[in-house]
């Protein structure tokens, strides 16, 4: 299993090189990402390369058994190139062009940039294709991050029109699907289309939603500039990106496709929002999004090991803390952790953004807790290597989907991503593993298959949906179910579109739900609230399980469920309270027979199961900042310390197990 | 009378036409807007008119009895002027260019879109000169919303050379008005003159409110161009243009002056404020407010129909509060009324501004309200028509006062009209009707009129008010009265500037008060407090009927009466608490033998008498979410129902009672 | 003593100057600023000169016996030289120019502004060289405000440029000390260095802060070029600049090097912030600012006399506390007052900033108030002309490493200059005086110098400090004290740097505390909390005085004492709860011997001494809105009143004393 470090020889000098290496080999390190952010070491000047300070800590990691993640060094051009090209530099929807001095600092449709990006790549690719210590290329450094996905420079304006012909094929397409008859937008050909600058109001909706698609799409094709070259060169080397977790300007499905494998960005505290600590279910959802853009396990490329910051930070991790996210990681589907990052830089924008190292090279508590890990890898790795998590629930997330929410909220505030972390946290407290998936993806292999939010659908979505459903599949989906056409105009015969007959329901009319407000719903013996909107439902086929208590629409049906050939169809018009969310799902979980993890925990310890042929391995892991207890039910091997367990356990504040049938 | 919808054909297929006509009609619909958005169908490209489809529309429509109000398409020229002249863009106050892309992508003053707005509303009068279908024209749509009264492009700077000079004459006169002394700012000519585009920091307060006064002259200059085409091609038909209540960018009472009659959008629960429900007395206020500026009966043309919504919606509307928002605009003066709009567009930023019928076009429970309320006007409307509020009592609401305070606020978050609005809430909880008027309006009906924060008068409006209260009128005014010169200048020799002789007081010193400290006062035995502001007042003639319990300032007057010729002007040296503007107001409205209706209702409940010769009617309007009472004292029928009526009447929760001495 | 106030004779009309000036003469006023935002008016178009009315206005005034501290105006250049030469104009970092149309609309570093300044600024020197009525200069108007220290034009380009090469001397210098390996900044030559405009995201912090320093001095610099006029040709008259207490964008220390005082700018209740009101710590920490960047007596150049305000308006002031604020002025080591304004302005930005006249010029209270002090002065003013204040104490406030914690505030909102106050206020509610000064002052003269946030050293400011601990005194410093390099790096040896030695302690580790938590921490019994920030120290040769009870960093020091040379360096590793500064300091200032004043207060009674030779004056200043009580150990007079005091005395509100030891 592979156990590494993102590493920046370059900010250090030579002679420390040979230190760290050992101190690396001493935790059990055996694999660095280098050389990201290292273009104008590499190429000081145009066309004048420079590969030796490389080549000769790549030797000297060797040396001590570490391998090598190389980076392409696209996400921060050298001063030099933009000098030459300024037109390379992102603007912003007023015009502001954004200067050089930070990273990111150029648009993905500029076509100069992809000569130079060729340049650079092919030039890495042709000296290292022969290294045997270099076994991975990682391609630029988080795409998107910064705000970066759209720009809105005139090479964008340019590319978008060329995106739109090839989409909608003729202008009077494109006026339609748009519906520019409104406010008088029509375009009467293809040069007098726009992008969303800055206008008086509010742009169209539908133009809003191609502009992300675009966008998305577009960093998509910058990234496979790369990779072409990438692969033609070193055929043999794999390929990854770091992705960013629930991040969601880019369509990570379309991104992921053509690379080997992703990894991803993990920081469970961080000073980014106003609350500093992540919940642990959130870290857990970010690595089952992960899991899912490409079904299968990925690598943490960056796994938390030290407080975050750049201006300010984020709080320091207590002791047994990152020991914890690295075996919730493994027990989500990594088979790799590279914590970022070996040492605090002492310059720079990120200067405050700690590694396992101080700035002052010392190890210290965190340098002795990443080698113990190591050390415990070194142990468990081979038996864990090849596990994987397998999962009876899938919840959809579409990107599609959450951008038309983005574009139009509904409700002042509402996203959809936190109704989906509504219901995932249902399955996270009960331990229930999920998948989280592409609406193309085949759902056959589920019992129950969750789309909170699937506002738009296009037909080959729906009849993946309904095939599904059809062939004895369990389904829920949510108020705006099919509201809305690929295209992001509304449906104009019934609301739930394409979805109506599988759900076999009308919605007679609809409405947000003011913050100040709450409605009564009853569900069985239940009694709850409904929040954000109310669909007020009249049911055709469907069976109804939940209804209003509350105003003019007392006793009208709130939730429901309809017979579909072999299947079932859950509707839900509301985000409900959490307590009947949690009925529902009982009954729903109860009715597909969805299997529980045989261990019973406390709240705040997760259980996962990794599954290789008949060897199971449960990650128990305590989140409480208190001791907390699971029951084993059957006798099980602690794999970490060789003890054999059964009955009631205690595990300490973030303590770990790792039990095992074997 | 008038019951409409505002229509748009463009957005349906032609094989809908029909049958939304039909609908209309069935539900009682006898007015329709249209067009007010279709210049890129009208005219696809420059000089290509295509009236065919519009005229196809009207005459479906007339078949149905359906008459016409047509509107020019100016608020959202098509892309192809835009393209040939992008020079029409508005420009913000750093210079960004606000796009294409959404709507009012203009600038009032450019001259090319004056010729392009000639021609249209030329072709478009010319086409419709003889149709006797098309009634009214309705020139542009909201003229100022989404900001767009003030544009700093170099045509604006420009035309507000001119403007001044009209204005000053000389350049010394505008110097020593603006007070340019003041931080060197001498301007030596003309050339030289300003607009207030992004500086350092603050601009000249006088300057500031010149821009604002030329910003809405040049709104009301646009609006004149189209009106002089129209009167002279078609010189029968009448002239609107929706106005938007309490909205105070433009003079409304100046860009009332050239149209036929006012209308105006009515839009009670929205979501544009962060609270989504307006209360009862804002809306009133809004429809009187919407009555001053032409000192006449009104058109709604845009009723709320549905929930509003672009990305974020309002929340549904209850059953029965559609028709008592209906009724409420009638009782204020409403002459005829027409819902926004026939039917959810599918497309578009205003997807989500829902109409009488969902997007899905089947007509429910909304549509059904709808026809009720037809079906009453068919039944009442001949004899409301021609009917009119009758107030003893007016609020002077001037637009330079407004600006002023807007410009200079005195204290953090202090608004003009909410000022107003308190005194306005002592009326409407009394179902006193009250006329809001201009300051230049003849005062003489009226028993008492109030102006609070008129800090600015000039010599027309001082001997309007001085003649008024002289011939035996009452008049109430507050803190700041009379502080400014018409040019925004502080007059130098006394704080109530001409206003002093009427108000027979001194203000000694002055000050805001913050927000966490609270002063009390007296006004006789009554206790209450003095909020956002004290004037320390020395009386001269005047009596002191409230004084200060607090501080150094303790026993202070804060309000005065003074006796002048055979009237009586008060004087409120702060914002008291409500308790103490009751008492205060109870007084004064009783001194004046101000009439109180003849129906006591229960708060919450609004009652509003329309008269016409001999003939009264009683709009009765539970705003109530319960059931609530009034007591009529003397026999009258119930127009809806024909019921006769005395002593104690429940309404339910919505309920509408008409009530007549016929 | 001088007595005076802020006269803009432009203003008013001339009939009326002579009615001030004999109001003035009434009031005690021999002193007056003029002309310093008059340039439109001394140079109405371009070399045309009047200087007639200027020199009317000081002839009449010198007949009232008043003389003149003469304004240079280039805070507000005028518009003719704007419009020849638009270049002056300051951009933002989004590249918008800051237009005309306020004041401080030009860059500091533009060489065509320099030319013009040396031109308005020769002309009034040579015109009033030999006028003896004017006996000092005033540069300009406060440097920096509305955010104006920084400009982001191509001017200050090619300066900065400069400025790196002076520092630097090398490229590779700037690239190693910046560290521009980081994220590929590295430049290869001085051209393609940048300054810190827009970029994607954050900027380098050692760009960062060298931009604030050049910033600073290009201030520095453009003063200098007028100072340098005017000492050469009216070398016998002062030279003065009003500074802006705790403003922090400039270097007060290098721009206060050139002159002969400083005066400031002393608001106490404006309407600046959210709270009005400052509190009375803070505005004599202010005066203690002010006195310290040249360590010696200063002027009050504007006064508060009456309520602050541009578009929003502070508080009216109380009866006496305009008063109070002189005293307290003069306490702090003023030599001399001079209000703001002499009559509020009827037009212009600062309409509602008030002065000792109302916009109507009759004399009321304040005016009473100022004429009260005046007379007090006259008989005062000499016995304490000369005195001085004499702290034992010092704070050390270093700009450099307040620009630091501004770039990276460690913790979100954390500001430098709050930790100082924490500190100050201890010693302030014990009437202890505390100078508060650079750190490379001299520091041989104090029992105690205090060092928080000292975050950034040089080699200079170590030798002091440490030289100074060598020799006997006392030092304490906090959390993040020689992190970093002068180049705002971090030192990558230690933590604490070139202080290790000095503090002997190294640190563990350390974390910011979130906002919802707190850690416990001890000190002796005393139990208290930590906040903001954790150090985890090891002692190695320090003592340990305070320590964590929480969590795993239990029983860890936060506080400590290291015995170096014959004196003693404390550390706080946190911000304690006051509680905890007490006690600490309660402990420190006691083995110091730090000397108390003889006079024993109330909490909110400040009482501070002057001293001239042998005679001693306490100024008993009582900031409660009640009566308080002071203790007088011996008998003193009171020099106000002639009064012979001694045990207790009560002040009323707002009541000022003046003992003496005479």
């Amino acid at each position: 299993m592979f156990y590494g470090v993102d590493y920046y020889p370059e900010h250090w000098p030579e002679d420390r090189w040979e230190i760290d290496a050992h101190l690396m080999e001493e935790a059990g390190i055996n694999v660095v990402r280098l050389a990201e952010f290292a273009w104008a070491k590499l190429e000081p000047d145009e066309g004048l390369y420079d590969f030796s300070w490389l080549d000769k800590a790549i030797s000297i990691l060797s040396r001590h058994g570490i391998k090598v993640v190389l980076g392409t060094p696209t996400a921060a051009p050298p001063k030099w190139l933009i000098d030459k090209h300024p037109e390379i530099l992102p603007v912003d929807e007023d015009g502001h062009v954004k200067g050089f001095g930070s990273r990111r600092h150029y648009c993905y449709n500029n076509p100069v940039y992809r000569q130079y990006t060729k340049k650079i790549v092919t030039a890495m690719a042709e000296h290292y294709e022969s290294n045997p210590d270099v076994i991975c290329w990682h391609i630029d450094n988080e795409f998107g991050c910064h705000d970066t996905t759209v720009c809105y420079c005139d090479n964008c304006m340019k590319e978008f029109k060329e995106w739109l012909k090839e989409r909608y094929g003729t202008i009077d397409k494109l006026n339609e699907s748009w519906g520019t008859v409104f406010w008088s937008q029509t375009y009467k050909d293809w040069d007098s289309v726009i992008i969303p600058r800055r206008a008086v109001t509010s742009h169209n909706p539908s133009l809003l939603l191609d502009y992300k698609r675009f966008s998305s799409d577009s960093v998509v094709k910058y990234q496979k500039v790369q990779i072409d070259i990438l692969r033609e060169i070193t055929p043999d080397k794999k390929i990854t990106h770091n992705f960013m977790g629930l991040f969601n300007q880019i369509d990570y499905y379309k991104l992921a496709k053509d690379l080997d494998f992703i990894s991803w960005d993990n920081y469970p505290i961080n000073h980014f929002s106003d609350s500093i600590d992540q919940i642990s279910s959130s870290i857990a959802l970010s690595h089952d999004v992960m899991r899912g853009v490409k079904k299968k396990n990925f690598w943490v490329m960056e796994q938390q090991s030290g407080p975050t910051g750049w201006e300010e930070m984020g709080r320091q991790l207590k002791p047994s803390e990152m020991r914890l996210w690295v075996y919730q990681s493994i027990a989500h589907g990594a088979d790799a952790i590279v914590y970022f990052r070996w040492r605090a830089c002492t310059f720079g924008t990120e200067e405050y953004w700690h590694g396992i190292l101080d700035h002052d090279g010392i190890p210290r508590r965190r340098y002795n807790e990443v080698k113990q890990v190591g050390h415990e890898l070194r142990k468990i790795g081979a038996m864990i290597e090849g596990s994987e998590v397998k999962a009876e629930v899938a919840i959809i997330r579409s990107f599609d989907n959450e951008w038309a929410f983005e574009i139009q909220p509904h409700k002042r505030g509402f996203r959809y991503m936190e109704q989906i972390k509504k219901y995932y946290k249902y399955f996270y407290s009960r331990n229930i593993p999920v998948d989280i998936i592409s609406p193309e993806d085949d759902l056959s292999g589920y019992k129950l298959v969750l789309a909170p939010g699937l506002i738009m659908v296009n037909e080959k979505i729906t009849d993946n949906i309904k095939n599904y459903v059809r062939d004895g599949g369990t389904f829920l989906t949510t108020w705006r179910a099919g509201a809305k056409r690929w295209d992001n105009r509304m449906n104009d015969q019934s609301l739930l579109g394409p979805l109506k007959e599988l759900l076999g329901i009308d919605i007679e009319e609809y409405s947000v739900i003011p913050d100040d407000e709450s409605i009564d719903v009853v569900f069985g013996d239940n009694k709850g609230t409904a929040n954000t909107w109310y669909d007020v439902i009249s049911p055709v086929t469907a069976k109804v399980l939940g209804e209003y208590k509350a105003d003019y629409i007392s006793g009208k049906a709130v939730i429901t469920v309809n017979k579909y050939g072999r299947g079932n169809a859950y509707y839900v018009g509301t985000i409900p309270s959490d307590n009947i969310i949690k009925v529902l799902l009982d009954k729903v979980t109860g009715e597909c027979g969805i299997s529980v993890a045989g261990l019973k925990s406390n709240e705040g310890i997760e259980v996962l199961r990794r599954i290789k042929g008949a060897d199971e391995f449960y990650f128990v892991l305590n989140f409480n900042r208190k001791p907390s207890t699971i029951i084993v039910n059957k006798q099980m091997v602690d794999i970490l310390t060789g003890e054999y367990l059964n009955g009631e356990i205690t595990l300490e504040p973030f303590e770990v197990r790792v039990l095992s049938n074997r």
